[in-house]
């Protein structure tokens, strides 16, 4: 590895800045889905991102990928939610392998009841601190960081 | 409160694309810093924080304010570090009430062995990505959204 390049006082502001906003939002969305909706913010995720899916269902390989949690981490949330009846898991039919997760009409009610204050939170905490322009650019650097991290998996 | 408005698809992917960066800058972080320095994320930069003030040494309570846990995660940080050596605890000597936690001989060899890895990595998942434009952009939407969840703190 050649010499490394020490972080300068811009670089280390946005760095810390970065994880001090993680550290923050992280805190203010668990504790509002805790409170409101009994829901961890990997388990809210999966039922957004299953609703997102056509017929409400994922193959738990795809769900992995976009989720907030290691793989054994989702295996466990989505236990956790089968539990309480908001999902159900099923083998696909085409590929005995393969585990479909699905939202149940449960699952549905909790998401349309939690949803609204969640949205009105990130919009709250995330957005609204961003001008048009200012939100345009750092949806850039977002998504060129997360295509960046993408291809290093 | 006022109907909620839901997030636009240009909106909920520019949140879903921070959740997910978040998630895996997080996750290889974390990994680099148990391989190469047997340290947790919240355990590095509290030696960070305190290397970078004065004397090597931050009350507790300026300590909490920047840190990446919560105040009891916080303080179980700590005592990690300090079973392991690398950060001392006293009392304040102008306020007794006050705990001083300051970083030892050995705090300071581990930061200063962990650190350019660290920063090697730091570089190569967040700041390489961006060019200099979208750097600039970037840090300012965090600026701004740090601002923003500070004032709500």
């Amino acid at each position: 590895m050649a010499e490394p390049k020490w972080l300068d006082a811009r670089e280390l502001e946005a760095w810390q800045g970065w994880l001090e906003v993680s550290t923050m939002l992280n805190r203010r969305v668990e504790q509002q889905l805790k409170d409101e909706a009994g829901l961890s913010h990997p388990q809210f995720e999966v039922l957004t991102r299953l609703s997102a899916a056509p017929g409400g269902e994922l193959r738990m390989t795809e769900l992995a990928g976009a989720a907030l949690t290691s793989k054994s981490g989702l295996t466990y949330q989505v236990a956790q939610l089968e539990k309480t009846g908001l999902v159900r898991r099923r083998t696909c039919e085409s590929d005995e392998r393969g585990i479909i997760a699905c939202l149940t009409e449960e699952g549905w009610r909790k998401l349309r009841e939690s949803a609204p204050g969640h949205a009105a939170l990130v919009r709250d905490l995330f957005l609204d601190g961003l001008t048009r322009k200012q939100f345009t650019a750092f949806a850039e650097g977002i998504e060129a960081v997360r295509l960046r991290l993408r291809c290093q998996e």
